[in-house]
């Protein structure tokens, strides 16, 4: 289709379908899908899942048996599941259109090992244009808010299950709030720089369901070394891997 | 007193008494201590002040009209107001012994713009051998836990006043999920690592009773420029101020 691209995600042959005007995977999909641990049989759920990008990498970059991923959009539902023929991932991979907050009509209480989501990052009440746009939905919490994805996670995920979630610094009192009012335990925080020097406009949160009070500070990780160049990492997760 | 030094605080020409071998203030005292902000005719609280580093750094850099410190070793108190005296600061600064939980026999409600603290960081459990010892009172919650203080700020602070503290990054979950529970909303974050790519251990944080609810992540601080040589904002703050 022609409002369409097939990008190479750099990873073990990995594609993705995108449209090309509406909302493209970042560099925060990318990290998450690094961060997140997954272990050989586990199954897991990424809220939110939009073009897939998310369970279709971590189907590469790990052992999980089965990846799930929801959205509430039809037509990106349709397109993550072209993407998954296209990588021959059926067998692993599942898309389905539904709505996060209805989260008990579609899954078993305590019933995945890991469930990650790139969330919307802007809260609701900060000025949203266009309810009916797709990048609205994507960037907005107008379909779900920070609270209602938690609320699931906190039915979903068995105990000492792991949440992963990538989100902006500025929603950290709201995230860590949150995770710990529904018992969800933040255990690692790692900061995502644009260069060293530069304030954070990422952040990393792992967290374990029923976990004990115990935080660990990762280091910091920089997109750019501060000479212009990709750091080290970035190189790392982007081309060297796999 | 020979087990006491009299140390240059290398700012507008403050002195500090301490003790040899007690706790020595370090360089969280000297952050915090810049990092507050305090107004003119400004009443400014220090909780567990020590040695009184903090309000007798805030007289100087500020023009803030009372700064009050409470500690609970009476040696403590006695050798602080030996250094107010020093510095010639009777007339804005008092340091008085007392224990926070019971602020209400010393404080009015709401009678503070501004409260400071560099709390003991090793959370209650954390194996203390000796709770007479001055070293684990510094650094370990025996005399107050991290909520015995919020408790305190809730009360004592004036709405819209500033709450301004360095702690561990590792308990950050701990700091902003008490500050949210008593309406202490956190507005500012600031990371102190060792060195660029080093992981931070001090968070300088601020935050603002019954502010509104958005937090502002800073640029990161580090001490050490990454090539063995003090940062640019450490000499700064250390040497050429004032």
């Amino acid at each position: 289709m022609d409002d369409e691209s097939i990008d190479d995600l750099q990873y073990k042959n990995l594609k993705l379908i995108q449209k090309r005007k509406a909302f493209r995977f970042g560099v925060d999909a990318v990290l998450l899908a690094n961060f997140a641990d997954a272990k050989k049989g586990d199954r897991v759920l990424d809220i939110g899942t939009g073009t897939g990008i998310i369970p279709i990498l971590m189907a590469g970059k790990t052992e999980a048996n089965e990846l799930v991923g929801i959205e509430i959009q039809p037509d990106m539902v349709e397109m993550a599941n072209r993407s998954i023929c296209l990588n021959g991932l059926e067998d692993r991979v599942r898309i389905f259109e539904g709505d996060i907050t209805r989260f008990e009509d579609y899954f078993e209480a305590s019933s995945f090992d890991v469930i990650v989501t790139n969330p919307p990052y802007i809260g609701r009440g900060s000025g949203i244009k266009n309810a009916e746009d797709k990048l609205s939905l994507a960037r907005h919490e107008i379909a779900c808010t920070l609270e209602d994805i938690i609320k699931a996670v906190h039915k979903l995920l068995k105990v000492n299950g792991q949440f992963a979630m990538v989100h902006r610094p500025e929603r950290l009192v709201d995230i860590l709030y949150l995770l710990r009012t529904y018992s969800i335990e933040p255990k690692f925080l790692r900061f995502i720089h644009p260069a060293p020097y530069k304030k954070p406009n990422l952040v990393l949160v792992k967290a374990v369901r029923g976990g004990k009070t115990q935080l660990n500070m990762l280091e910091p990780l920089y997109i750019y070394d501060g000479k212009g160049r990709y750091s080290e990492e970035i190189n790392r997760i982007y081309c060297r891997e796999g």
